[in-house]
């Protein structure tokens, strides 16, 4: 418990910026997905890496749980403060510091939309790929080590953070990588810090790659009868190695879902959304290899979305599809999965799981991002029926079992939070406990957004 | 000091294959570099992961230090027992495990060189391309860090190195990352260990990524009056987005050196070596956009090496330039620089280091993986001139500084070892104690590598 003497001392080194309102507590109590409201003590929002430290130092003195908030998308609960604390939240850490033309790089403020980042580089050329489909913010994704559709060509948050300032458990600032392309200086603090969830330090500053706008973009969209061949023909594209900016796979319930919540009108079967990003001549040489293996595995004819305005239309309706399935059943919530397996796996790994939910009395919805072995079955509950939960619960435990076995992860993109904490024994065995050694060296107070990640 | 019985209980769970013979001993105290000869105790031969557990559980109970070794082409001394205590030679742990061609990974033990592994390969369509020049283990690759000259393309150890089997300092075997392509679960520590040099744990699986070979290859070199020039037509390329498979810089000295080493019979200026991956268009496509920048920026006309024994003979070249450049002066050996800047500031960083050279008594040729701004100085000492010994570190030092000041890292794919220990608190100030910390709660007895890398 925060007492007032306390909550004073913190609210003065913030200059006011710290809040206790019931309204504020709840909005940063809330998930996205299945979790019951979890507000915390108190919520802040610095607006400079040294009211960070001045927090940090007197929650650290204080032994005060912090937990960080970006835009508040992740889908595990990784925003929540279940032992109460402060949240951060670093709305207001939302600045672009340097944009580095000629090193294709930029500095930000944690708390930059994806979004808001890419409209400030319009005019430089230059554009920040990774999408999870969600406006999250770009500190948000570095700590859930977020991907979404463009990972399969431009990699995800671990690819393309490439330096961090972070404040550590004592207040302590340090700066990791650095802005050369490579480095053998020691261990790779930046690839431990991405994907922490804010359980070792809290980021103040990120370094990031850019990459070039594409000279070209094609999209389009093409159906298969079944599952199995649509998922075999982007196993067999992957491994002629045909350069794909973009390939997410929906299955007809999810087609269903998308036709109801965005007024399209696709076949009620699976289908594949591509984009191929390049010179003109590249993309024109990708769409034709393309098409001849669609053909080749019993895929419609594409639709070709070759103006932009019909390319955003699309990639919107898949980026609107996680409420598209929420919208199939009213009041629901999502149990959502989020396995990834070795490409030569996803077949069966998405047949199976398809078989396992038609024999379920819930419905969930399949999509992924299928370039990467990546996929979510989005599982519909009705948040106080204790009985769905536990289904939907015990679904999600057989995919995850599932991509174990096929020498996957329990999630691709989403990350641990308190969703698949019980999960990382099964992946990680003892590398588990070496996560908590690192923890217990790194926050020895445990005040890092503890419960999460860590055992 | 190992004991005659702690001796004997060691070589009984190594069936024997455990020396102490004076020329073993002698053969694993040497490095490529300046360090003095520093033999460790013991030799130890494991073949199998039981082995290594059985080895290390016994010198975690006697304290014995244990440094990794896999073909000694190192360049800081990182395998040295300066500590003394036992060297672990993996030559006989050197097995292709699995290849997963579907998958394009393979799972090999950490003793088996990158030549050797490519061998194996080479009936599958597929290749290991990360290519320090040496030809390493991936073992010893994984724990420096290691890239070379085709980063520029295929990346460095940390792209391609996605699970690890290890051996922690007590003898508990754990299993990094996983074989999909991406993943969210929990701190990465495949990337921990990667660039960790043995300080907390023993490689004794890995599972790389693998790349396919590539339809159409094209290899070609030209000069160019002056650095500076050469330099910026790199940067150009890189910002236009132009592929290269490789492209590598080596000044007029390095040039001379390669000549008289290699009897070629190119002229005494700095020098552009290049090659471009891909299908025969794109290839042929790359080949021209490069021509027309090297033009713009006065290079000479390219030499083409358009078959593959061509090629090889010029790769040669380039991979023996270390000691083409160490023939330069009889009985020398060399302090060699790691310099990584980012892109923009490469002309300048390369043209200071020139000029720096050319201002000492010392010779230095310069060579790099330019594409990454990744460069070396060879300097060339007499190894028992305390003099020579003392400039080249002045001159090492400078340019480590300039780095530094640039934005860039002290090294970009040598690592740390003992050479470049003095520099991590310039580099990463408090984050180099955070290092220390990591590596205190994984190995609190310091039985691994100790003296290396961390505080």
């Amino acid at each position: 418990m925060i007492s007032d003497i306390v909550y004073a001392e913190l609210s003065s080194v913030l200059e006011g910026r710290l809040t206790r309102s019931k309204s504020e507590l709840d909005q940063h109590g809330l998930s996205e997905t299945w979790f019951p409201l979890t507000p915390p003590e108190a919520v802040a929002y610095p607006e400079s890496t040294e009211e960070v430290v001045a927090l940090m130092k007197l929650c650290h003195a204080h032994e005060i749980p912090v937990t960080g908030f970006g835009a508040g998308t992740s889908l595990e609960g990784q925003t929540l403060a279940v032992q109460g604390g402060i949240v951060v939240d670093f709305s207001r850490m939302n600045r672009v510091l340097r944009i580095n033309d000629a090193d294709m790089d930029a500095v930000v403020q944690p708390g930059i939309t994806r979004e808001a980042l890419n409209v400030e580089l319009r005019a430089t050329g230059l554009m920040f790929p990774v999408d999870p489909g969600a406006n999250a913010s770009l500190g948000g994704m570095a700590m859930t080590r977020a991907s979404g559709t463009t990972a399969v060509k431009y990699g995800t948050m671990k690819e393309n953070v490439i330096g961090l300032e972070v404040v550590l458990a004592d207040g302590t600032v340090i700066h990791t990588g650095s802005r050369a392309r490579k480095s053998a200086a020691g261990y790779d603090l930046t690839s431990l810090f991405v994907g922490s969830e804010g359980t070792l330090g809290l980021i103040t500053e990120m370094t990031v790659q850019l990459h070039g706008q594409p000279e070209a973009i094609s999209a389009a969209v093409c159906s298969f009868d079944e599952i199995g061949p649509a998922v075999e023909a982007v196993i067999a594209t992957i491994q002629v190695g045909l350069p794909m900016a973009r390939i997410e796979f929906l299955d007809a319930a999810s087609v269903d879902a998308v036709n109801r919540y965005s007024g399209a009108n696709f076949p009620l079967k699976p289908h594949l959304f591509v984009e191929f990003h390049g010179s003109e001549g590249a993309v024109a040489e990708q769409v034709e290899m393309f098409g001849e293996i669609i053909h080749d595995f019993g895929g419609s004819d594409f639709e070709w979305a070759s103006k932009a305005e019909d390319r955003n239309a699309l990639w919107t309706m898949r980026h609107h599809a996680y409420w598209a399935c929420l919208a199939l059943k009213t009041g629901s919530k999502a149990v959502v999965t989020d396995i990834c397996v070795p490409i030569s796996k996803l077949a069966d790994a998405v047949e199976q799981t398809r078989a396992d939910i038609a024999a379920s009395p819930l419905d969930g919805p399949i999509l992924g991002h299928v370039g990467d072995g990546n996929f979510h079955a989005i599982l519909l509950v009705d948040p106080d029926n204790e009985t769905e939960i536990k289904e939907a619960k015990r679904l999600a435990h057989l995919m995850a079992e599932r991509a174990l076995a096929l020498g996957g992860t329990i999630t691709g993109e989403h990350g641990i939070g308190m969703g698949k904490k019980g999960l990382m024994a099964e992946e990680h065995g003892d590398g588990w406990a070496v996560m908590g050694q690192i923890k217990a060296a790194m926050d020895p107070k445990n005040i890092l957004n503890p419960g999460k990640l860590v055992p």
